[in-house]
C-alpha cells in the first residue's frame, strides 16, 4: 500500500469533508505519550467544537497540554495494479493543528452544541437549544461536561484520487 | 453528545473489528506534539502491520519515539432523547498502546504483505507474493518502503451499544 504524500489545495472538498465526516480523531500528548480519541464534532465557523466530561483522560491531558493535531480520512476505495507492490488507496485525508480551549462563554457553547445537534440530528428537536438547557447540563451533579474548540493554526490536506478504472474494492464512507 | 466511558470485553467483537476495519489511526509524538496518521494496516499474528515510506515525517516521528497509540473506532449511529443535551452516539472503538518496530524480517515482511493483499484486495492476484518481490520493493530506488509492526502492550475497548428504537441516523461504516 502506497501512502504517497499528495497535497491537496481544493477548498470546496476540504470544507465538504470537514462538515461530513461524522467521526473525527483528536491526537494529544503528555510527557511525549500519544493518546488518540474517536470524537463527534462539528465544523463551526472555523473551528472543531466537541463535547466531552469535565473529568477523566481527555480532559487532563488538553489540561497538562493542549497541542493537538486532529485528523478526518476518507477511504474511497482500493486500486489494484499489475505489480502487488502498486496496490494503492483512493482518499482525502485533513490535518488541523492548534491548541485546544475550554469554551467558557455560555452563548459561544449554547451555538456549538445547536451545530452538534443540526449536524447529528438534524430535524429532530423543533426548538432551538436554550443557554439554560446548556448551562444545566455543563453544570449537572455526576454528569459534568464541557465544550472544546480547536481553531487550527495549521490545516493540510492530502488526496489520492479514485482511478475508476483501477477500482477493485469501491468504499466511500465519509462517516468516519 | 455524551461520550461516557464503556469498557467492552467482548473478544470476538474486538477481533471482529481489528480484522475489518479498513483505516486505523496511528498517534504519535515527538517533544510533546502530537501526530496522527490515517493507514491502511492489517491485524495479523497478534499485531498491527503497516506500509510506510522509509524517509519522510512519520518515519522521523518512529524513529525519534516509537511509543504508540493506535485507534479504530466503528460509528453505528445516533440516538435521540426528549432532552438535547442527551443525545447520543452507537459506537465501538478500539484503542492499541505499543512501540512501533520496523520489520527488518524479510519473511515476516513478506508475510505481512501478503496479509495485506488478503485483506484489501482478496483474489486479485492468484499467486503469493514472493519473497524477491518484496525485498525489490522495498529498495526500489526512489520509493524505499518499510513494514512497521505494533504488538500492543495493552489493549482497551469502549463500546455504546446501539438503541433501535433510539436511532435517529442509522449509521454502519466499519471502513474507517
Amino acid at each position: 500500500m502506497r501512502m504517497q504524500d499528495r497535497i491537496c489545495n481544493d477548498k470546496q472538498k476540504i470544507e465538504g469533508l470537514l462538515s461530513s465526516a461524522k467521526t473525527g480523531f483528536l491526537g494529544l500528548t503528555n510527557n511525549d505519550v500519544p493518546y488518540v480519541v474517536p470524537l463527534n464534532f462539528v465544523w463551526y465557523e472555523g473551528s472543531i467544537y466537541f463535547h466531552g466530561a469535565s473529568e477523566g483522560k481527555k480532559i487532563n491531558y488538553i489540561k497538562n497540554n493542549p497541542v493537538a493535531t486532529f485528523v478526518i480520512s476518507e477511504f474511497q476505495g482500493t486500486m489494484v495494479s499489475p505489480i502487488p507492490a502498486n496496490t494503492d488507496t483512493a482518499y482525502l485525508s485533513i490535518m488541523l493543528f492548534g491548541d485546544i480551549e475550554i469554551v467558557n462563554n455560555l452563548s459561544e457553547a449554547t451555538n456549538a452544541m445547536q451545530a452538534l445537534l443540526d449536524k447529528y440530528v438534524a430535524g429532530y428537536y423543533n426548538m432551538p437549544l436554550s443557554s439554560q438547557h446548556v448551562a444545566r447540563h455543563q453544570s449537572s451533579l455526576g454528569s459534568k461536561t464541557c465544550i472544546f474548540k480547536l481553531t487550527p493554526t495549521e490545516t493540510t490536506a492530502k488526496e489520492n484520487i479514485k482511478i475508476e478504472e483501477q477500482l477493485y474494492f469501491q468504499g466511500r464512507n465519509i462517516d468516519h
